[in-house]
């Protein structure tokens, strides 16, 4: 039976890439590794027959029991998704999203070095790094030079030139992923598209006067549904060409406004977008969205959800929280 | 009176370092940092007026002991040289290399930014961030692409990176140099040039016969005597463009065999070569090196030391150890 290693499971794409794979006929073991035990039920959210579900809690920086628990493990697959996703938690604390991006992954190529055992690696990196870009560039490609803008995207950067210096100079099993924004029920109210459905999900529920308030409303960025994200993934993993980044997007830029209009016009609730300084980075990228020509042409991926039915979702997901802890509080 | 802070001073251009900046006319406070005390004694190397020495050992992977030893000392520069600057041990080690460079890296630039000391800083970094590239890139400006391929260089490019990015959004004052291969006295048979005069040194001395053993006598490589070395280092210290790189190279190519013909020659010795394919290594580079003319026309660089001459002192320097051994034992 195919044995798959999900670091940072307990997260928000670690939940959907277990119902992916759970969605699968092929028999598999799910391992999964992550500081503290997911939300949801790991063990029991698919009981069927040809399932094993094993959860492990461990820090991915305790080298020693990451090691322990590989060679018990012996994965066949490892789908990387343990990070520090955050360019604003980045600007705060620098050496931490590096110790929790480049060292935790550094960590587990050098360990299935060491096994030696040929476990293919599915190491999830960032538009970030791609750094600022000009609107002549757009949308990127895979050949754009990494120009990394923020200590987030540095520590992606040096991620994905270990994978390849490991694939190059070891024959390490490793393909690469450059994932723009990603949306979906679930997704934290730290993620823009989280933040602005919340406050849909408020207005709808009599929480908030019908004011939007973002950022830079005029910012683009790339959105793709967390369930077109995970089977991207899979996909790469098993077919995704070793020693290579592919980028995992719809190929569209939406402006952050956009975001908001297209609700307000589903939802028919007119809300007033309101802009907060404070919630503007330094360094931010105007516009950046991606082609998905190459996992699209090279590996016939295809995203099917629209972003206006994930936001809406989404909207839902928010409502039905609140209205739990309503009934809870 | 000036505070400079110069980390790894122990090695092999940290002692030259401290020479250069003792020839100077300016009054000095030199600290220094490495895990063991340097082999040349620094703080007798120049009593002179006007300059003051201090040297603490510390660990650089000891955050808060180096936090301490900044806060106390307050420099007003630091040249960073300390880092594990072997492409061979990185293969070795990959998580060493990274550890013993970008980590320490970025500890010492982070102490600075929370210090708010408005510090400048001098990041050494190597040609080997360039990567594989064709004889059409040579020689090799600072614009070229940075494709790290191997440990060691894809730690030296998160640390560039870093430092740009420390740059561009805290307004740190740094500035990178991208150094080729070095040599002079002193320097380690680690080190190809250090293997070949130490080999001449020993056939001089009648130890061994009128053979020299190299790796891959095509490959080629930029050196550059030391003593320019630090030339460049201490005038990009207060004259480099902050946020920027420089290349620190000859601006020409030797070969490995050429440099053993060049010392025959001057030595009026004649040698055999033999190439030993264990010292060969994989990714290897058949030939770089780089333009220094970003540093020679902007800053008005020139080193002064031709290779031959230098190639011939390092000869000069391994006799001398040995007869000093000789006579100790």
């Amino acid at each position: 039976m195919k044995k798959i290693l999900i670091t940072g499971i307990s997260g928000f794409v670690g939940g959907y890439c277990v119902n992916y794979l759970n969605s699968l006929d092929t028999p598999l073991e799910i391992h999964g590794i992550s500081r503290s035990k997911p939300a949801w039920d790991f063990i029991r959210i698919s009981s069927g027959r040809d399932r094993w579900h094993h959860f492990h809690t461990a820090d991915l920086n305790n080298f020693p029991r990451i090691r322990t628990i590989m060679e018990k493990i012996q994965p066949d697959q490892i789908i990387h998704l343990a990070a520090q996703s955050s360019v604003g938690e980045s600007w705060k604390s620098p050496v931490d999203s590096f110790v929790n991006n480049t060292s935790i992954f550094l960590n587990i190529i050098d360990t299935v070095r060491c096994m030696d055992t040929g476990t293919r690696i599915l190491s999830v990196g960032s538009s970030e790094q791609y750094g600022v870009v000009s609107k002549n560039d757009l949308p990127l490609t895979e050949d754009h030079p990494l120009r990394p803008a923020n200590p987030y995207a540095v520590a992606r950067v040096a991620q994905e030139h270990m994978a390849g210096v490991y694939h190059d100079g070891f024959g390490i099993d490793i393909c690469c992923t450059r994932s723009f924004n990603h949306c979906g029920p679930g997704q934290t109210d730290r993620f823009v598209a989280g933040a602005i459905t919340k406050q849909f999900a408020r207005i709808e529920l009599g929480l908030q006067e019908p004011v939007i308030e973002i950022g830079d409303g005029t910012i683009i960025r790339d959105f793709l549904d967390v369930r077109d994200v995970v089977s991207a993934y899979t996909l790469l993993l098993d077919k995704g060409k070793a020693g290579q980044a592919y980028n995992i997007c719809s190929g569209r830029g939406y402006a952050i406004s956009e975001l908001v209009t297209m609700l307000s016009d589903r939802l028919t609730i007119e809300v007033q977008i309101k802009q907060n300084p404070t919630k503007m980075r330094p360094q931010e990228n105007p516009a950046i969205f991606g082609s998905c020509e190459k996992i699209r042409s090279g590996l016939g991926w295809m995203p099917c959800h629209p972003l206006v039915d994930s936001l809406q979702e989404m909207v839902e997901y928010w409502k039905a929280r609140m209205d739990f802890s309503h009934r809870q509080g």
